[in-house]
């Protein structure tokens, strides 16, 4: 990686740690409010395969939201462009959780990133895998080079008891006839999912292969086609940040995702990924801290798609 | 321009000619029924200056909504930031003329390409300009190089007859407080700015600045940074094809804007604008031809910016 | 009319006329502000022709809404059943002046005291009738006994001045072709009607053909059908005061319509009309007085119908 | 019961039992379907103890929905006017099963016959009774007469098999804290709550204790207060009917309740009380031909209370 690089994260990360944090913990799952919230870290592996890190980025943390890109990429390795027939393409326009749409569009989610949309995707994982539960595992486990990989079940328990509005969510999609398993076995293997946990290393590493043209950096082995990394990033873009996707695109533009435990994953196609940490977030459940790095990183450089 | 990129321009334009068109000519402004449904052109103006065009794409049409793109980046240009108050920049999730969110978010158009929001640009250049009907038309006669471009009568005039939906959208935004001016003279600007009239050359011209760092192909001026290009850029992607714009960016993957006269441009920064026009829209109200000449280019090149 | 009626009359009065008056004055009609927001008075006709009034009873106000009911009377007379195709019977569950509804039920507004089902009732009249808005002047001039009833300019100019959201409810309609006349013209009309001014005992008077199987006390001339005066009261019980429809079915449990002029008419059919006014309205638009008076009447009383 | 009020509900079943069925079955509870739809029954309880029944009348059926008028009352009874901070008592304007207006209203639902109404009140019977299950059954062994009146296991279990749409909705006010107790609780004693089998004789005589003042007939015993019967008519007047209550006030103009069984019970104050029952239902779920007997009984005599 060269110096120049290394230097623009490590000015963005100076600059934005001495900011105040307006942002609030998350509080619907109650395990995530035991973080320590002035955690901050960041991690960028480019496509040369060289890194560099910078504060707490070796610290684990739940990334949440952020495994819905890594089991739409199972669903489109595995299925293809059916997929699409049962969720949409289109930016909310909404909070992640509402409803509100289900009802317009007949439960066909807006897109795979609201909850609704992520959970449409672990049904038909499950329709369509032996075990959906065990193969998402070994297929992260095979992306991050973390072979002990696992669930964390203190994570997923607290949002098992808590997390009403996703069961609200799932029977609704089911009432409307777009989800075909049992909902208390898609939400068992929804929560599950979004309980990994990684630090930004692994996670920058994680997300390399799409912007490597759907191929693994260390070996160079195809996990999806170009054509379909090309068609997540795209997804990232307009849909990666709930009802802040436009700004992010305005600010940052770069593809990304961001999860409720804090992390944000971002990349610039054949040239960089980077994950950043912070776990305090901005009124719109995305990490403030976060969201202020990387604008400060595609405003002191040239790194934006556009 | 090298010869790759008229051939993929022609073998594109030869793949889609012969496709059954399954749009419809746009009605809801009478004049726009008038035009032949079979043209069909397309215009690629690389940033070295080279282009290359094929079919009708010396044919004037009505560009539509694609001058709201115009208007914005006046706007951006001699009031910056400050805009932002008034319009937000996140994709709507809804159709173009929607009154739904607007009720939502208290007057606060979703973003400057749906009609809500354009309408509140044409209010905020009102205020700013000293005669922004004539200075508006002064700045895209100096984009497009056509020193006799004049709003059209006979289409402002064929819409300000019927445009019942845009006189609610606009007193109804007058009523949230967010128009500062007469509703009936922002609304006299509004389907002004939207009646002019160029081919697809002239419009891949007129753009080029926004795939050039904001400024001119032909002396180099800046006419906006290029940092606002950019989110311009980013803008046109997220929210360019109303309730269509994330299956734009799936399929095509270019920021682009698109027109209910039939044309779309649309933009890889540093590289080209392109302009198609083919005048039957899709349900979305964006031209089904020209969406489909766009995914082929992209699908058979590479040129995406995912 | 037997003293026990007047004494619960008294009381309720006295009982509520001391209560800090938690209401504010209308503001969105500017002339509205300029009344004496103290004012308070209550009138009440029984079917036998006795009356009794207490208060500023015999101070005018402007009926606003009130009106409504006599726009529709006078379609229902001229036109029966026929203008239930262009307006629905049903709660809206939302504001008065709600644009959301109308997208969701293509233009048919819920019911007819809704501005939007007011403004498509002025329509239908202006439609069928040589001259509407004169017509309507002499059908209130005969119900009311008033031979010099007319228009307030004043209220309708300040109206007409700041009425953009029914200038937008108006346009809209008209987009989705339930409006057959010019927008303007249906305007003009509905500000008129909503401008008329009466006093507490002018409009228990007006409103008696109601109580009264649809005849006039006086000569008992009959208006409409007995038929058609159920109905219209059943609208108003169901429809008559916005959102607060259900809640005043509830406490107070009479058909009636209120005004944001802070007038309030109530029924009981076969027993007496009853009109209160008092200029300050509660969250929903209602007189916050005017309701706690009714409250209080039929709380002391048996004089509900359920 | 005088001869004039048997001719009348006897002409009004001949009329309209022949009249072309448009409804349909309800589906969504399986076990319904298995139902005669040609089942026809109609049964008066005059508040003078008489009472006098026609066709199908003996013949029980699932009350489904029109239970919740009897849960509310149970309810009412116990708590008074405490229940209304968690509820509303405004017609919804919308589907009965909507989740749209849980969110605008923060989980508080629009009024106690929505589902999501009455899953609140089972909510609130589960905290504040010991069991809460068996003294609603008491509740309504003592109400109807019937000592062996019984939960049905066979309909309920058919609904908890397929209400995905319903545990949506719990656990969704769940979420916005408007359920204090286990969703899978209160959804099991809301299924069984509506598996309730009456037939329309015993329904009629069920539900006259609210059009005798809150007494029941048999022995005068007080169930709840006067103003709270008159309350509940109210509710049942603007709510009863979903999103066709509007309707029924305007056609029939009688307080009642449907189920999606096709029972429909509906009052008149202080003279009778009619259930109706016919299976196959039209649009918005009501009874087809039970809404046009009832239209047809008010039409021809004097029995509406506007």
């Amino acid at each position: 990686m060269d110096s120049n690089y290394n230097e623009i994260i490590e000015n963005a990360y100076n600059f934005t740690k001495p900011i105040k944090d307006k942002g609030k913990l998350a509080t619907y799952i109650p395990e995530l409010a035991n973080v320590n919230p002035s955690n901050f870290g960041v991690h960028m592996t480019k496509v040369d395969g060289t890194s560099f890190g910078i504060g707490d980025h070796l610290e684990k943390f739940s990334i949440q939201s952020i495994s819905k890109v890594l089991s739409l990429a199972l669903a489109v390795k595995f299925l293809g462009e059916d997929i699409w027939t049962r969720i949409d393409v289109e930016p909310s326009g909404t909070k992640f959780d509402s409803l509100l749409l289900l009802e317009t569009y007949n439960g066909i989610p807006r897109n795979p990133f609201v909850n609704s949309g992520a959970i449409v995707i672990c049904d038909i994982l499950i329709s369509h895998l032996e075990n959906a539960r065990q193969e998402f595992l070994e297929f992260v486990r095979d992306l991050s080079g973390i072979p002990d990989l696992n669930y964390s079940d203190k994570i997923a328990d607290s949002e098992k008891a808590t997390g009403f509005r996703n069961v609200a969510l799932c029977n609704f999609i089911k009432s409307l006839g777009n989800i075909k398993n049992d909902p208390a076995v898609v939400l068992d293997f929804y929560f599950d999912m979004c309980s990994l946990e990684m630090n930004c290393q692994q996670l920058s590493h994680t997300f390399s292969f799409l912007a490597n043209g759907g191929c693994k950096l260390k070996d160079g082995k195809e996990i999806i086609t170009s054509s379909q990394a090309k068609r997540i990033n795209a997804l990232m873009l307009t849909c990666g940040f709930y009802d802040e996707s436009g700004e992010f695109a305005f600010k940052v533009g770069l593809p990304g995702k961001s999860g409720v435990g804090g992390g944000i994953v971002a990349l610039y196609p054949n040239n960089f990924t980077i994950a950043v940490w912070s776990p305090k977030l901005n009124a719109n459940g995305n990490s403030y801290k976060g969201m202020k790095l990387l604008e400060t990183v595609t405003t002191h450089s040239e790194m934006s798609i556009f």
